[in-house]
């Protein structure tokens, strides 16, 4: 237990120091059917040690640790409840996905890595996760997919284990830069419906989710 | 008094690594009715001590220290002068900020701690703030308020005390920046007057402000 | 041998560094007519060693080393095969370079260095190329030129030894880089064939592929 | 001597991790009316020392050192032939400035030290100037000016002293920048005549060159 909740301690810290969450955003791993592992609220993600890591259950009750979890763990609480696939799920501020939701752009595969989240619905609203209606309102919006992006705010992905979603996360937010940048200057090239099909075929693999997440630890 | 000008010192450090301020750009806490802490007019902001802190009254006349303040201490002088709620302020060059101001663009929320800055008034004058008068005018053109731009120029924040002027030099900027890029791929969604309130009920808070620092601060 | 190896080794690691290649990515060196050296798929690039690299035959078959080579080995050996002059490959993933090709916008020579590349062509695919007939592919598109670009996806630049295959690979990036940027705000001025051919005549040396080197290796 | 030729080398390694000069880009200092320092052709400006610093005479012939210096000397030697009030010549390889003349956009003082640069005119060549004659043409185009653009090359400052030579080049470049960013999202307000006079008489001294360079140097 005390792995999964370092590899999450990991996993913030990497996505802090990309710039994909800022001093807010945090993620979680699930520990069982009723309880999952998650930063506090008061956390400073790109300085955060395993005392961060506290655990709730799916109402936010405090199982272990002493500090407060995030005010918007309903998004976790209420996708781990419908989404019994999902261990892990984490909720960023990247800010290239986010630009395309300020604007109404859709999120379209122009990458091949990026045909890997398939549709990435939107929740209509910038405001904070912070309620059980407002969590419930998300998970049905990610419905069985792999990542939903929450207008002018943020980004939700989610996986079967925490590289998984770290991965996916990486995927969107570098999907996304290259769809803004290529906006820029024309219209950037959307992958074919054989085209995303083969890439999946090709692409998806832990292995691959490892060496995304050795690349980017290798930053820190 | 030595803890707030270390705190002070430490705040102008942050900001110029964060690229809020540069060569140039000062912050000043206020010790009285009729005096304040300032960093010198030639310090290295980058590289600032406690030696580079002097105290002035609202003439400018040095009361403590031996450098000169900055030229532009009417920014903060008139500030203080008219608003007695104001313990801190902040003179940035921040590039998303200034570059709304060149283009007249108006600053609007469209990040959710975008809206803690309220209406951001615009100075109609690109040059220095280094006359009684220009002061008087920026503190008339900040009136009530939490924020003016200096048109191609820079900005100041104000705040109760000085994490608080902090956060909202650093929301400010972060909300510019946003509304900047997106304004390269369309038209950046605007929070709703519902939304701005429901987030500034839930966001002005003084362990948000702190949490703002202390992820700043990591960043250094 | 061994020296080629650290050279190999050295110029993955600067790539990495300077962004033109992720969490894949490779290169590779000639180290007879059947056989070249490479670094192994699941190597992680910005902190790869001399362990990382193996040597593999044109039919992708292991020689020396334990790891496994890239999927995309064909792009190295379908060009080894067909142009004896070449004895370094570059398969990059640079975002400036790609986002030209997102866009179906042509690589234009608009920076003196870029005028070596002579004609890009784009090989018009977004798909891994890791299949002997996709590398056949790559190969033709090539043709007996320095570069070829991957919609959507990459590069691949070729030398006569490593240090031509990374300057080309550096100036390709820089001149996309430049072409993308002024595209923002207007029309950028193309060389004209004189310019291009006084550039080329100037410029191409090996003692300017070394500085560029150094250079990149600096900031390493 | 060997302080000028120290702050020289400083200057080149503050210039180049600014990225104002790449793996070329080169800076001199006057010696005497016939002679001046100059870093070698081969020397790697981001690892510069004092051993890569040369002393020619006007027609290039080496005086001091054993290196050779830049194919591009003319640069400087012309403009000190003809402007003896020029003691520092910067030739500068940057971005920004550099992408206005890309695209033909002429430079215009958008910000107040980008006033300190007056009138900046364009060389109509993106060729090396790499011969007499092109040196000629360049020391013309500059004329009794701080500052001349390259076309889709560089740039060039010259200054009473080397530190004014580099405050100009970060103000050019720095104006440059701003220049470019708010031409993406409208038309940016250049400073009147009036406001230009002001800021000059406000801003012109060596103070602020002063303090422009140790800005730079606390970043290195």
């Amino acid at each position: 237990m005390s792995e999964l909740r370092q590899q999450l301690v990991e996993a913030i810290r990497i996505l802090a120091g990309a710039g994909f969450i800022d001093h807010s955003g945090h993620g979680s791993v699930r520990r069982d059917a009723e309880s999952f592992y998650i930063n506090s609220g008061a956390s400073v993600r790109g300085a955060l040690t395993e005392d961060d890591i506290v655990t709730i259950d799916l109402q936010g009750e405090l199982l272990e640790g002493a500090a407060r979890p995030p005010l918007e763990f309903h998004i976790h609480s209420e996708i781990y409840r419908v989404r019994p696939d999902v261990r892990a799920v984490l909720h960023l501020h990247p800010q290239w996905s986010t630009l395309l939701t300020m604007t109404g752009a859709k999120y379209r595969p122009v990458y091949a890595q990026g045909t890997l989240l398939g549709d990435v619905p939107v929740l209509d609203s910038p405001l904070s996760v912070n309620t059980k209606v407002m969590g419930e309102k998300l998970a049905s919006t990610l419905g069985d997919g792999r990542a939903v992006l929450l207008k002018s705010h943020g980004a939700v992905t989610v996986g079967a284990y925490l590289l998984e979603a770290f991965a996916l996360a990486a995927y969107l937010e570098e999907n996304a830069h290259r769809q803004y940048m290529a906006m820029q200057i024309g219209d950037p090239y959307v992958f074919s419906e054989v085209e995303q099909h083969a890439c999946r075929e090709h692409l998806w693999s832990a292995s691959l989710f490892r060496k995304t997440w050795d690349h980017y630890r290798s930053k820190l």
